[in-house]
């Protein structure tokens, strides 16, 4: 099944220890295709600007990506983030933010695209992802990210929202900053108890936490020796955990835990490489030799 | 087999969200006693002073832990500890430490107890580490914990000890000062080069990873939802390791495994209540109930 993934398509400023990148391809709905590709059809749904360089589309584009939905602005300039990666490159530094022709975003899709059952609302302003919402038909899997900014600065909207979808996909910091809880399981039993019937917590490098009422999963990350530059990991990871779902078309406890290892695998891909350097390459079969490592790793 | 573990005992002052404990019995070898002594016979080596109540000797006692090799000095006060802990209980704050008869310690320990095979050596001055080390005539699987005041401060010592045990149990803190690396997995390359066969980090909630030459292993930690008091629960964790490790006998990818798990499951039980109210009721019927549930949560 197809996927829909509403989100940011970026241009990028990143430095870590090992070098800097500047105007780099980036964004949350970018970060997401590169994996969600891997298992099914993406549709994107991103607005850039009249700077957007026409390398990018092509690339987007030979990657297979749907970019049918992706607004050029001819008037105003395409988002922008700034940011470095010190020491453990465990939190990003955000240097600088530049809006752009975000701040007028208005998701355009066509009538095909209404009928997409699997739905990813990467972290854009929560207005314009139910803006979004209000124009699929019969979506079967909703999945929400969002990020402090919003949590903080439109709570309201952001709690309507969570009541219409069926993942609340947050990191550890999110999780507790809107539940207001310290612990994380209670953190996710309060997210549950705002509407969404799925939790996902992302602890970057110390994996994820799923949580729904009838189970638990927590999944320790890969041990990745190298952290080139973990941008977009987050996203990546939803992108192999949608995409997975997607794909097998039945959202239950054994397509979740693959779903679950599929996407820590492909955000493991992601952080070897500056942006999408190395998740752009990635293969099912990258994943699947991964895979069998990792199986031995959680002692699977 | 039997297994024998150098460290404190303690009288612990300590203040939860939960409330608070004065002068309860704790220590890294007590922590360690209640989980070790569900698989094998543990023998204790500390030292305690005048003002160390009876009732504790009696309680140690009945757990069944041999308290031959543990001092009672009549000129000096038990090891005290004051620590505070708060909002999401993952760092303890010290508020005071005294050391007391503990700066005079010297272990001594039988005949019979110098040849124990298994060795837990838990966090006490390098040297007096090294001291009990000298006396054991065949050890067989020796682990050994430190903190981040040796590690500033008795580094050389620590080094050299480092080259005569078989593992070193670190926190991740404790992994990335020692090593000087940030990278979890490159911290856990670099202690492997300090000497020791087998690195395991423990992170808290986020679980342990286990590092050899052969392979990584990553746990994730219980889900706990209500963690009452954390102190300790690096020492059960080690216990349940350890003490899981001699009754099986054969240290083996298999064993080291099963070991991990039953560690991860006994701490779990450690933070549910203040200090060792919970570990000294646990027995191993609840070990392998948890163990069930656990199996389902990290995808076994």
């Amino acid at each position: 099944m197809s996927i829909l993934v509403l989100g940011t398509v970026a241009l990028d400023n990143v430095k870590t220890p090992f070098g800097q990148r500047k105007k780099m391809l980036g964004g949350s709905a970018a970060h997401f295709s590169m994996a969600a590709r891997i298992f099914t059809p993406v549709n994107l749904v991103a607005i850039v600007g009249k700077d957007f360089p026409q390398k990018h589309i092509d690339f987007l584009e030979a990657k297979g990506i749907n970019l049918s939905a992706l607004i050029r602005e001819a008037s105003g300039k395409t988002f922008q983030w700034s940011g470095e990666y010190k020491g453990d490159l465990n939190t990003a530094i955000t240097l600088n933010t530049e809006l752009g022709v975000l701040s007028t975003f208005k998701p355009k899709i066509s009538e095909e695209q209404k009928r997409i059952e699997y739905v990813f609302l990467a972290n854009v302003d929560p207005d314009i992802q139910r803006h979004l919402l209000r124009h699929m038909r019969s979506p079967k899997l909703i999945a929400l990210d969002s990020m402090n900014y919003w949590i903080n600065n439109k709570r309201k909207s952001l709690l309507r929202l969570l009541k219409q979808v069926h993942i609340y996909v947050a990191n550890d910091q999110e999780a507790r900053s809107l539940s207001q809880e310290h612990n994380l399981i209670q953190a996710a039993r309060a997210l549950r108890s705002f509407g969404p019937k799925m939790v996902l917590i992302k602890k970057g490098e110390h994996g994820v936490l799923f949580y729904n009422d009838k189970f638990i999963f927590s999944l320790p990350a890969y041990p990745a020796d190298r952290v080139v530059d973990p941008t977009g990991a987050g996203d990546t990871f939803a992108g192999g955990f949608m995409g997975y779902l997607a794909k097998s078309r039945i959202v239950n406890m054994q397509n979740i835990r693959k779903a679950l290892v599929f996407g820590t695998i492909a955000a493991s891909f992601n952080i070897e490489g500056f942006g999408l350097e190395r998740a752009s390459r990635l293969t099912r079969k990258d994943l699947n030799k991964r895979l069998a490592h990792f199986k031995k790793c959680i002692l699977l």
